[in-house]
Formats: structure tokens, C-alpha cells, sequence
């Protein structure tokens, strides 16, 4: 698995979901010369087919047999409602060291699909996660750099050999990523804060403008504040629906603490409470500022 | 006050409040030639002096009187609780043909100002906001093209004459911006919705994360979505809160239709509804592409 220089090259990766994130890695992978076959498994036909011409894979799989057998990773990368059926379509293929990850923004139900589904295999499921979402999707979106600078997340499992979370982990840095490692509860929480209820958050607004008699003068001034707030409310629908059936408990935990927040900036509006408002706001806005410049770091 | 070739050219003009909307103004109409003078008044006098350096404006005015006599227009861009006594202090001042018109997020609350403290010249209030916020502000963040191809509403009122507002309108083209004309009423409304809505929420995820134990790890983890969609809560707390107070009626209506959508939305992420939770996602994205679109145009 181990090129003679010492970076890591797969011989056989195989992509379940060749879309934007499927796509990016393979396409990341090809171009560090870190791969050298890449098989695509996925639902539609016509998407692999494209996926081939565009060269972010070597070939379609013709079964699950023909991608798993042999393969050195298999990375589930579909939406995460289908983790549970891929991973049982995937174990009665798997031997010899092929080990499997997954690239899912949710990682408490991939743990427990694991757990569910893999029996004695479970020690080859590594759950990952890269912090690399774009309001596109799809394979036509994949692109080599997606990944570069992102961070990847790794919740290694008490079952996991340490050499397995470290191929997993090498691979992801040869996308130009850098990889942490949580618990997948941690994860779930961080990610239910600072992605999936943004999310709802921004699908809820351009829900209620549509709802609204007065929603084509709404959309017609909309501005630039608007167009950052509601871009993530272009997202894929499926994947998103997905992550909050999938995320659920912990996706409430911080809708619930978030509509406590809101409730008590409510009331300071009512209250015409000027000065409660700008110390919410001011020290909102100095986080909100120091962040961006560590992100700048 | 109109150039031999037609266009507007204003003698003096002046700007309560040089930030980054009347200086912005301020820059665009002198790079056409549009203006002969510009006067600032402010309440900090190193902001007039970087004013004056930068050469946003030609001085800053020794008095309010010094300031409004001759002036052909006054605009109003200081944070919107300050126009009642802004035009307070102008109104003794006022003569000739002087117009007073305003660049505040708001505009019910400046009608009523405008009614309370002019009196008989309030017929030289002619109400507008240019649509062209940013989260940086500031003399310092002016800029020649600020309001270029950004839209700007006015909201004329019965004893406005004709052309006064006619004058307005074309002292905002010349900035590059589409003029656009609706009531007060209707105005607050649409702002109300698609951006001091779209503002409190986002302020709100940031307060929520700092009060969260887990807080460093959640900024550290966040990525792009979370950027876009609190991109405005760097945004400036005294300007936010005066437009929180100014607007808040619209914005509460606003924000309770917003927490029944969200209400809704929880009950389906309570209730593992994934069909349901797409619908929503489906429409809202659709939507929401087809906005983007639909501004690209």
C-alpha cells in the first residue's frame, strides 16, 4: 500500500457516491499520484458514466463483489441514510485488509450502522468526515482542491487497528487536508451547532418568504447579507434531509438552546432595550471577528 | 443646480455621518463630478479628519449652521436613532431649496422624526435607504463603487414636491444604483424580512456558541457554510441595535412568522420526517437558486 518513497499509494479505492465529495478525493488522490485505480459505485448509471468521462474515476463497478475484492479503502461518500444498506451490501465482499471509511457529516449513526451491520468486521470502519461542504453537488462540482486546507475529521473506534486510522488519515492529508480526531458524540455535537442548524436556519428563511403575500418584493431587495445568510440554503436537499434524520438528537439539543437564545434577543426587541441588544450584538460581533482572523492564520 | 449638460451637478452637499454609506455617497458622486462641495458633520472629529484626508469630503463643517446654509442637499447617514435630533439641530438652519433626505435601514421611524421635529419644512424630507450594507464600517471602508448596480429605495411622501424627489433619485443614479419607490410601511417590512431578520439570527448563533462549554472547539471546527451565514454578524452593534429599535414592529412580526417556520421544521426533525424535512429543503432550495439567478441578470 506503500509507495517506495514513503507516501502512501492505493492500489484499488473504490467511491461509493461519486459526487462532489466522492469526486473531490478521487480527483485529489490522482493528482498526488496517491491511487492507482479508483472504482465508482453508485445509483445512477448515467452519473458514473460521467464520472468516467471526466476522469474522476477509472471505471464503474460492475457489482459490489467486483469493486470491494481487493480493494485497499472504500470510502462511503452517498448520503448518510444509505450507510447502513452500502455497509451491509459491503460486508459479505470484504477480506484481506481492505478497510472502509466513510466521508458523512454525522458520525454517531455511522458508529452504530457499523456496529449493526459489520459483525466481526467492524474493526475496518473508520469514521471520517471532511469539513468541505459547497451548495453544489455532484460529480460535475468535484474538484481537485476541494479538500486543500480543509480540515477532516476522524473518530478512530476502540476496535480500530492504529494503522488503519493512520492509512485513512495519511490519505486525507494527501488531499492537502488537516486531520483531527474527535469522538463521534463530540462531532455530532460541534457539527450539529456550526453546520446542520445553520442549515435549518437558512432553508426556514427563504421557507417563510416564500410563505409570504408580499415574497416576490422580498426576493426582488434582497441584498448581500441575504445572499451569504441563505446561501447554504441552496444546498442538496437529500443530504441534508439525511443529516438531520440522522442527527437528530443532537441537532435538537442545539435548535432548542439556539430558539433560547433567540427568545431572549425577542425580548430585548420588544422591550426596545437598546443597550441589551448592543452588548448581545457587540460581543457577537468581536467573536465573530476574531474568528475570521484566525481563519486568516 | 443642474450641470449645462443636463446632469445633476450639486453645490454643496452634506453628510451627517461619514461611514462607509455617506462616504461611500460622497466618494461615487465626486468621481462623476457630480458635486462641487461636500461638507461632513460628525460626532467624532478624528473620523472628519481622516474624513478630509482621505479626501471623502472637502471640510468638515465648523457648525450645524455652517454645515446646512446653501446646501443643496443634506443627507442623513449617521446609525438611525440619532435622526430625530439630527434633524432637530438642522431645522432652525434650513432655507432656500435645502432638501434633507436619509440612507437609514428604517424608514417609518424617520417619517415620524421627520413629522415630530420639522414642522413646516418637512416637506424637505424626502425619505431613502440605499441597499448596500457590508459587515466593515466606517469612513475608513468608503468606497467609489458602493452602491453600483445596488438598488435604493425612496419613499416619497404626500408633501414632498415632485422635484425633490426627482432630484433624490438622480443624486442616487449618479451613484450607479437602481432607484426604486414604496411606502414606508411596506418598506420596513421587506427589510425586516430579508435583513435585520436575517441579522438578529445570525448574531444569535454566535452568542449561542460563546455560551456553549464547548465553544473553542465549535469555532474551530466551523467552516464554510458557517462563515457565509455569520459573515453579517461582524456587523456593526450600534447600527444593528438602532435598527432593531427603529424597526420593531415589522421585525417582530417578521420574527414570529420566522419561529412558527422554524417551529414547524423542529416538529419534523422531531418526528424523524424525512419526507417532510425534504419538501421544505426541496422548495426552499429551488428557490433559492432560481434567486441567484434570477441577480446574476
Amino acid at each position: 500500500m506503500s509507495g517506495g518513497d514513503g507516501t502512501m499509494v492505493l492500489n484499488k479505492l473504490v467511491i461509493c457516491g461519486v459526487g462532489l465529495i466522492g469526486g473531490s478525493l478521487a480527483r485529489a488522490l490522482k493528482s498526488e499520484g496517491a491511487v492507482k485505480e479508483v472504482v465508482g459505485v453508485g445509483r445512477s448509471e448515467a452519473s458514473l458514466r460521467r464520472a468516467c468521462e471526466l476522469g474522476v474515476i477509472d471505471r464503474a463497478a460492475t457489482s459490489m463483489a467486483d469493486a470491494v475484492t481487493g480493494a485497499d479503502v472504500v470510502v462511503l461518500a452517498a448520503p448518510v441514510a444509505q450507510t447502513p444498506a452500502l455497509l451491509s451490501e459491503i460486508r459479505p465482499c470484504l477480506g484481506g485488509n481492505t478497510i472502509v471509511t466513510d466521508a458523512g457529516s454525522t458520525k454517531s449513526d455511522a458508529v452504530a450502522a457499523a456496529r449493526a451491520t459489520l459483525g466481526n468486521d467492524a474493526w475496518r470502519f473508520v469514521p471520517g468526515h471532511p469539513i468541505a461542504g459547497a451548495e453544489r453537488s455532484g460529480v460535475e462540482a468535484a474538484k481537485v482542491d476541494l479538500y486543500r486546507d480543509r480540515r477532516v475529521v476522524l473518530c478512530p473506534q476502540p476496535g480500530n487497528r492504529a494503522e488503519d486510522v493512520a492509512r485513512i488519515r495519511t490519505m486525507w492529508e494527501a488531499t492537502g487536508a488537516r486531520v483531527s480526531e474527535m469522538s463521534e458524540t463530540q462531532h455530532d455535537h460541534v457539527f450539529a451547532s456550526v453546520s446542520h442548524l445553520p442549515h435549518v436556519l437558512s432553508y426556514a428563511l427563504i421557507a417563510q418568504i416564500l410563505d409570504a403575500p408580499d415574497a416576490s418584493l422580498k426576493f426582488g431587495f434582497a441584498g448581500g447579507g441575504f445572499r451569504d445568510f441563505t446561501r447554504i440554503a441552496a444546498s442538496n436537499p437529500e443530504m441534508w434531509r439525511d443529516i438531520c434524520v440522522a442527527n437528530r438528537d443532537a441537532l435538537l439539543a442545539e435548535l432548542d438552546g439556539y430558539l433560547a437564545t433567540l427568545g431572549a434577543l425577542r425580548q430585548l426587541i420588544d422591550a426596545g432595550d437598546g443597550a441589551g441588544l448592543e452588548a448581545v450584538f457587540a460581543r457577537a460581533s468581536q467573536a465573530r471577528t476574531d474568528w475570521a482572523r484566525q481563519q486568516e492564520k
